[in-house]
């Protein structure tokens, strides 16, 4: 049966490989045999993000063509602006008039700010009201266009039980399903290392220049690889290494198969290879990945209406469902008076 | 210099002297000298009634004629439905990612709302994230018209308080005065005593069979004033009195004058008049007073389609205003893309 997918992405400009393999990948397999609705979640961008606010059209559309250049295709994909639909924030606002607080407030989000504002020397802004509602966004955005599948890595799959159970309680509360509780695919998310050795991070804004971007140039790939730390204990050539202690080799578990793996891990172990040559087959992998995004990538810049156009009919697609779904919900609550 | 006021009411179904003489009267004065716009706040109706859903289109417009009633003016206010305008959530959406949830958790009502949950044999539901948000809907409600007089009794001042803080947080981000900070029109609101000796709430929906209802018939009103319990302690005829333990008494506060008052006073204390004869002037006062408002009512409930359009009217006017000020917001904010 054809699922209706609902996901989206915070719009933290160009894209890196962490995102594709975490995300897009999926995506990309989804529109296949699904309705897919994917949104540029901006508004989810200002409850943390704030010294960018400048920056977001050009975050937003960076994004956007990391996506199309990914595989997403608009013709069977919607892919739509969070902020060109007031309809999530009406669905938010009246989803929050039963939401108890304490659903938000055990969020692990929610309760790692506040753990963190509570440390000494804390320079973080209290958290806002916006920010602990998070979560309900999220909720609006998904339930918004009745999504039934919601693929999301383990760490955002508490937020999509605080949207089954807010469409659930909206149910009960009204007598009859208005909206339906997704349910949540679990995806696989590689945890892919920063170039600093470090996790690339998925939603850090700060991980572009410490992560290698999906549209990368092949001399940008390979110089970012070739500097990154390797076994901090394989300090010359001929010490030997050991795999699980280096940064790189999370990056083999992804673009490697098992014999490679196996034939790598031991050259590591005898110091039978260099560094250089077990990142080699990594910079071939990538700039071999990279090169059908880089086509689609330059198309889509060469026609920047099409572009907008895209994203203009996405937008309007989607806008064609949100408003049913709340005509529905206002009906449902007794708020469908002139 | 001519102001634009911003006030609103939740639908609690028809309104009673209360309304009138703490709100409705002051609003009457302010539109002859000032650009009036008057919400029907229903969404606020959500956050805390909840069984009276389905009656929320016969208390809207039982509200609104009561208005029209008491003599607001169409042509010179604006009368619009707050659900009628999703530009009210997105405001409310936007300005909660940066308004500190402390801002919110420290307001009375909240306060009030937690400390009665932790009683114990508490029944009423926890806060919803929506009740703890009320301020923040109502500073958008304010800064969506921008509002730059909002006349509220002395208990809702904390409200336009927060609002100013939204709005000079707001300013201060942006770098200029995108949503001026109204100002605060304490009134006078007399506490009206309910028909119980209690007093006649503004806000409880329960208020309605407790209370003289502004267009309860001559009939009502006398019955009604008739059984009003007096001083307790005043139990025959020829038992002396005390106003200051009446709770007819506040009634003549707002209805009697000095002359009248004094009379009366002594009257009482030397049981030289029975609680009939005090209560007299007040049945014809307020008859006197609702005669107009009966008046007003019954053209409008004749004529159900031109009550219909001067909403939906007033509406439309209120849209074209709130989607400058979105316009203004978006873009002081970085989302004016497409
Ligand atoms: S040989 Fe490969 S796995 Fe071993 S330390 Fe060097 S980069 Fe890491
Ligand atoms: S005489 Fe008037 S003030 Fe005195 S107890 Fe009766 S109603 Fe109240």
């Amino acid at each position: 049966m054809r699922a209706r997918v609902v996901s989206g992405m915070r719009p933290t400009g160009a894209l890196h490989l962490g995102h594709y393999h975490g995300a897009l990948k999926n995506w990309v397999q989804l529109q296949d045999a699904n309705d897919c609705f994917f949104l540029v979640a901006d508004w989810h961008a200002l409850t943390t993000s704030s010294q960018h606010e400048d920056a977001l059209e050009r975050r937003v559309y960076d994004m956007v063509i990391d996506w199309l250049a990914a595989g997403i295709d608009p013709d069977r994909a919607t892919l739509f602006i969070q902020s060109r639909l007031p309809e999530h924030a009406e669905l938010f606002t009246l989803l929050a008039m039963h939401t108890p607080l304490s659903w938000l407030e055990r969020t692990p989000a929610y309760k790692d700010w506040q753990a963190r504002c509570a440390e000494p020397g804390n320079q973080r802004e209290p958290a806002s009201y916006g920010f602990l509602g998070y979560p309900l966004l999220q909720a609006a955005d998904i339930l918004l266009y009745r999504g039934t599948l919601v693929p999301v890595g383990e760490d955002q799959a508490p937020h999509v039980e605080i949207t089954r159970e807010v469409a659930r309680r909206f149910n009960h509360r009204h007598g009859r399903e208005v909206l339906p509780e997704p349910a949540t695919l679990l995806t696989d998310t590689p945890r892919l290392p920063g170039l600093d050795g470090d996790k690339m991070s998925k939603s850090s804004n700060h991980g572009a220049h410490n992560a290698i971007a999906m549209r990368d140039t092949p001399a940008q790939v390979t110089d970012k690889l070739r500097r990154m730390p390797t076994d901090p204990q394989r300090v010359r050539r001929d010490d030997p290494g050991e795999p699980a202690r280096c940064p790189v080799w999370p990056l083999h578990q992804v673009y490697s198969d098992d014999s490679t793996r196996q034939a790598l891990a031991q050259g590591c172990r005898s110091a039978g290879i260099g560094c250089l040559d077990c990142k080699q087959p990594l910079i071939d992998a990538i700039i071999r990945e990279q090169q059908p995004w880089h086509e689609r990538a330059e198309a889509w810049l060469s026609q920047p209406k099409q572009l907008q156009w895209v994203v203009e009919l996405g937008t309007e697609r989607a806008r064609t469902v949100a408003r049913q779904t709340l005509k529905d919900v206002r009906e449902a609550m007794g708020l469908a008076y002139r």
